[in-house]
């Protein structure tokens, strides 16, 4: 390993400040250059976030962690305020606040230390992963004009063909997106880094060709299962509901080794078309 | 109307004890009656903190709240502890805990006004409500010897007959349930109620014929959607992920007018078998 951790994880470093008892408050970055459109990107964010909440809790795994996004986060200084709801054998439970001009996002996680699967496990998959053309039969996302945004300069993002047709303006017409996700320079992808994976992709609902263009997400739950294998992480993302002026977005990665890492679901709203 | 609101009103009512600036206290009592084997169902427990987070920020409706669970809740008195994350104009957001001799339950939600869908929205569904025979010829989930607990008195769950074999020691194989939910004697559901709704039903993992029998809760998610309309509510529950040494259960309710009017993920432990 060289020094440098990367790109991703120097992008996402909290410095601890100062604390006491249950709370802590950490010092972090929101680095320029991770935005969508001059917004930072929520998984991004929520990285920091979960950094901060690791470093508290003293384990190194978002094994769940929820967001409320509640303010755009712009590059800058910002805070990270910790605090301890509950410390058990196994897990580990804070919630946090991150602050800059106003708070950004309110974060609730239980955090613990994924070992590898025992041969005592209990185990049961009913999904395949994604089918995928190799990576470079894929689409990358880079900085177009138009929608990929600098963030996407950040990531290396192959879409499968089917799904990539939105940013031509053809949507395949299913809520739907998949894709191989991974850091540029081989940068390893932690489990805290699957926060930003599950939230690197465009919107599913670009491809259900409805009159939206902007989905903010109000909230954001992970799931992490397992540390990934090194190599290229297969992704999908599906809608099933658009209604009552919401949407969820499901999100579930695999790694190279063909297993589950990671699942999420967020809950953004449908502007009305009014 | 008459004057009693109905059972599950009553057993999940908040009285505000204090509160000044953000904070805010609530005195709630945990009922008798409302344990599976002794320990309070979750969804209800959630269901009392959602009533004190709705009254805080004078929103009704839970469009999105996430619990994670540290503590087996047993009847008797419980404080529930609200704090403001931010008033929105349309959404506001508050953290809660639940404590008795110890805390609970940590929450965290967003709540807002969930008002009739508009001739502006945009909607898509891509998902079917599960097929169920009629209430009558489906199976009644009460108080049998065995495990059926005394909560099942306090809803009236019928289970589809195909994936209720798992209390006979016949598992249909399949980690799926479905089945009819109301309370008793006509009592409506709100959308608090739909929070335990989406804990009510016995684990999908009972069905999946794996050498499992006891699946504690550490996170639950759930998304609101819309108010319910009067009568049967039609439930389904399904598990695609049984990895390392988790599994997620994903919820969908769908209200007797046909729409979507909940969905819940939750994650749980699978205890080794060693």
């Amino acid at each position: 390993m060289a020094d440098d951790p990367g790109p991703f994880a120097r992008s996402t470093a909290v410095h601890r400040r100062d604390g006491s008892g249950d709370a802590g408050r950490y010092d972090s970055t929101i680095v320029d250059g991770w935005d969508i459109g001059g917004n930072a990107n929520g998984g991004y964010l929520l990285a920091i976030v979960a950094r901060a909440m690791a470093h508290h809790l003293g384990r190194p795994d978002p094994v769940t962690v929820t967001a409320h996004y509640l303010a755009p986060g712009q590059p800058g200084d910002a805070r990270v305020d910790v605090t301890t709801v509950r410390r058990g054998r196994r897990f580990s439970t804070a919630r946090a606040d991150m602050v800059a001009d106003r708070t950004l996002l309110s974060a609730l996680g239980t955090f613990g230390d994924l070992e590898p699967t025992g041969p005592g496990d209990v185990t049961r998959v009913d999904a395949t992963p994604p089918g995928l053309p190799p990576p470079g039969n894929c689409e990358a996302m880079d900085d177009r004009e138009g929608f990929p945004p600098s963030f996407m300069d950040r990531v290396d993002l192959r879409l499968h063909p089917d799904d990539a047709g939105f940013s031509r303006g053809e949507p395949s017409g299913m809520p739907r997106v998949r894709g191989w996700f991974r850091f540029p320079g081989e940068e390893p992808v932690d489990t805290v880094g699957l926060l930003c994976v599950l939230d690197a992709f465009p919107p599913t609902v670009f491809n259900a060709a409805l009159p939206v263009a902007w989905v903010p997400t109000i909230e954001f739950t992970a799931h992490v299962r397992a540390r990934p294998a090194p190599g290229w992480l297969r992704c999908e993302f599906t809608t099933r509901f658009v209604t009552g002026g919401f949407l969820e977005e499901d999100g579930v990665v695999w790694d190279a080794d063909g297993r589950v890492v990671a699942q999420s679901r967020q809950l953004a709203l449908v502007p009305r078309q009014v």
